[in-house]
């Protein structure tokens, strides 16, 4: 398996709205960028499940601090540089002004100088990935002196899936990764992540992750792949 | 006019933003419906009309309870088994948190498990039916136990053809429901919500939804015909 | 009733697939145009109705010139100043190179130099319409010196919304002329073209005719509108 | 698991460009019609194999009667009542005018009186499948007495998702049918189409069918299913 | 250049969302509109630059105020008639009820009563301008008494193009007017916003400004144009 | 200028329909990748200029041989490889089954065995456009074995926004190739082709070439650029 990505070592960034969804998004491409030298550092913009509580501030502090731990415990599974977690709201990116979100991400990238980007697909049914994905296309906009060369959306189980193609824009993929060699460090990661794994047939699921790379890998003439939309990439 | 919808009688749930919005998008499918034994109960999330006031507080708390008053004659007049207001601010869906909205359905849809929901269509130029269309996809998505086989969205005169295709998703109706022998009660129960029937040619009056009705009706070879998008359906 | 079309005399083109598509698409609307001062001129591409019989050669001579005569009996009505029939092969456009369609639409622009064009939607389930839209479109190309400076698609019943938005184009009209005094003239110009009208619920009925120039009505505020869809105006 | 098509036995058709399109796009839940007791008839339009020689007429008219022969077995081990093959020229139908082959399907459409049909998804890299789409939309357009309620298209591996959403209509399924119990039966079909399995990862392998149907069963909270596009309904 | 906005005197309106986004959307048209004598009001909805501060009231009232005065500069340089500012958050009107800015755009209308509407295209990767473009679209919908006859949406550069189409509506214009004669001065009220022109590639710069006017002007076989989609029109 | 396309030499293939086809639609792109060492072929499918006679066989011989020559020189001059002619009917590859195009890219894809292809776009007004995209996509689409990795779609001035967003799909490019340095030679190149260019402002002509490359530059932070849409691509 050759590297596509080019013999220099890039720094790459993957901005996700919930820990997880760098996993289930882009967690076996993760794992191949890493493994040929390439330096993944991951934002992740929200805390993650107080939205299964009725009040935000009911979520137990400790539940919250063992879910960042399973995320650091992730990024070095997968052999990603570093995670940082910027602890948005969760489920509830759509009461912050985006304005605030463009500015964490616009920071982060100042620091990480990233030329590629990886990040949640807006045409989601979550409403944190619509908001993620709008402040990342903002926070790279194409300005001379801007770092970032490619910008590449990915799906979420049960979510991009789950919208039905009603909202805009609709996942449509044109870049296929072959990922036969690392699906099943992404599938451990997940398993990492305890709580938010389910059985199947849920989309998130093991067997139903592996199920849809190896329909992608078929799709693109590979055992097994991970499939994303490019935004814009500039050469 | 055979029932195309099958034998057993059926659970079925209405969810609408306002008061009226449920005879607009689909009084004569809910009135057919009720003929032919199925139990349709309706959900109104709005509390309606206070976007008319200067401050929501202004609105006189006797307009709004004769209204709800007229919500649940109209309930009967149609031959559903029930109505639940649930009080969102009238025309200012996009002040709630999302998640706030699907808490709502989420528990309305545990407490009548439907097997058909129909909703208002996501692609409106009301602010409040983009936020309910959103909010019932996300409540109703296709976990295993999740007991909702056919998701349908409809339409609302002065809102849907007022996005004039500008909003994601567009109104491609695929399912077209005979209503010929219905249509009246539709138009006798919009005159129920005096505030809210309008005279020609607003798309509200009734020569202009029997146009409406006529034209679809046309379109699928019927008399008269209301028209809907199918989302998704498990079989 | 103002005219928006200004006050010039202008040319103005109108482009059909067969004999009475003209009528179903803007006949209303040409009948307002000729009672305002423009000179509209109509093109028919193909000869009708052969597509009815196993092998064309079948069609009886007799009954295309009739379907002609028809032709030159409904430009009067309405008030057109021509009617130019090119005898393309019916509901077989397919099997014709779109260059030489292409060519006839160019030769007749030259002639009459409209800066308005009328023509069939490019969406249509109808081949012949699709075929006649992407020549129209080639034949009108604004190179310098081209007289068009508006082009509009127009909906015919029974092929525009029999494609169920399946094929691209959708129609999705943003332009509503009132024809609310002219629209009897148009169907009584449909009711010439005998073997064409159809019995309700046909699309082609005078009752169906009627409820979609309501319903168009209603969408822009008007008793009766005809809708189209602006392609491309140069001002 | 119920049947969600009813209990009356109907006659159900499906439209299928070659031999083994039918089994790709739907063969598991034709399985499972045909164990509710529904009456499936198939027609396949085309020849099948011929483009594969330099000259149509090189074809071994040995090999082609084997085909055939291929397609009446799985047309048995399926359930269906019966399969008609049409003879158009493989890879071809583009040479043909669209008019012949809406009038193949409107004779059958005419015989068979089929309340539901099954076609191929418009939007497929294959030529013939585009075709075949638009002749069926046109042979079942809803004209009163039209026997046809409801109309789906299917995809099929190796076309479908190798369009990679250039063409019109773009492959987005909204019935899901649960096909758990009958999905051996498609993927041992296919093996009775020696010919046409690959070997993995090519999309018409038995591990990427299998993979597909998980795939979509994920989606739709089942264990396995096949997806189709509802592109009109009447009730 | 004959006038092709007829001779009648008209009310026109623009409405944009930050001060500069009249003179990029459409700065050129509302000189040639002015200079054929018709009457242009423009209203921009928000205050302009505080975004740029890390809290909203950190901004210069001065550099507000200057801003301001620059906005009225503009304003008579192009030869419209008043520029009306509304004062809305700086790119946080994600943070305002839809409902709010809709009725600030009515009150407009109300006074204004034009016949032709310019506004922000809502498409935009600026979220100012997609809460702009729909508010717009609901202010001016066609009830009866609406003098609104015609809505246009404008592109400004760095954010319709930004977008790379990932957001509805897609910016796909069908109307270029010519602004060979007053491209220049849509040039220098640029400039006079001292603080929003930038150096070239910006597409604010000069040289791109120019570019893109002379691309369109290529696309439509004139010398320089601005682009605009025609949202709807009644005639 | 770094490059973007890796350091190891690759095969580069562009599929053309027409003589002029390859400077208008990457002219600067293979300028800049024969610079950095790649090997580029071009493939042009189409005869050239025999549509504007009234009969193909009309077309003079020497003039056609003038033209090949033509290509040839300005082959050389991007510094490409080599260029073959395969002589389909100009402007009437819709009279020639897509089946055969297909099996001429094919063959050519055997030979050269490219790691990247760029061809036409899908949704050009030119027919051949479209005839010649949908035969690359079949020809190149990914079964193992398959060399090409990356396809990307050029525009073409004249026909691609002369399509005005009418057919699917729509030019929405995702690949910004920065052109600074090689503008110029695709200039030239044109010039070379003296039949083909037009003077301003024809989509053609060296100053609307000129400002959409800058205009192209100016989306993506460049000083000039080429734009593409990457259809598919396999890492």
């Amino acid at each position: 398996m050759a590297s596509f990505w080019g013999s220099r070592e890039m720094n790459i960034l993957v901005v996700a709205a919930h820990p997880d969804d760098e996993v289930l998004g882009c967690g076996a491409t993760i794992a191949r960028l890493a493994q040929e030298g390439h330096a993944v550092s991951i934002l992740i913009l929200g805390e993650g499940i107080t939205s299964r509580y009725a009040h935000r501030e009911d979520a137990d502090v400790t539940s919250i601090a063992a879910l960042h731990a399973r995320a650091r415990g992730v990024c070095a599974h997968l052999g990603a540089r570093d995670v940082a977690l910027a602890g948005l709201p969760d489920n509830r990116f759509d009461s912050v002004p985006l304005l605030e979100i463009v500015k964490i991400v616009e920071a982060h990238v100042g620091r990480v100088r990233p030329e590629v980007v990886f990040t949640q697909h807006g045409g989601d049914l979550n409403v944190d990935h619509e908001c993620t994905y709008r402040a990342v296309l903002t926070a790279t906009r194409p300005l001379s002196g801007c770092p970032v060369r490619q910008l590449y959306a990915f799906e979420v189980g049960s979510s991009t899936e789950w919208a039905f193609q009603q909202f805009r824009p609709v996942f449509h993929p044109n870049l296929f990764v072959d990922v036969t060699d690392t699906l099943d460090r992404k599938l451990t990661a997940m398993q990492m992540y305890e709580g938010e794994a389910r059985s199947f047939p849920h989309p998130r699921s093991s067997e139903a992750l592996r199920a849809q790379a190896v329909r992608w890998g078929a799709v693109a003439g590979l055992s097994a792949a991970e499939a994303f939309v490019l935004v814009r990439e500039i050469r």
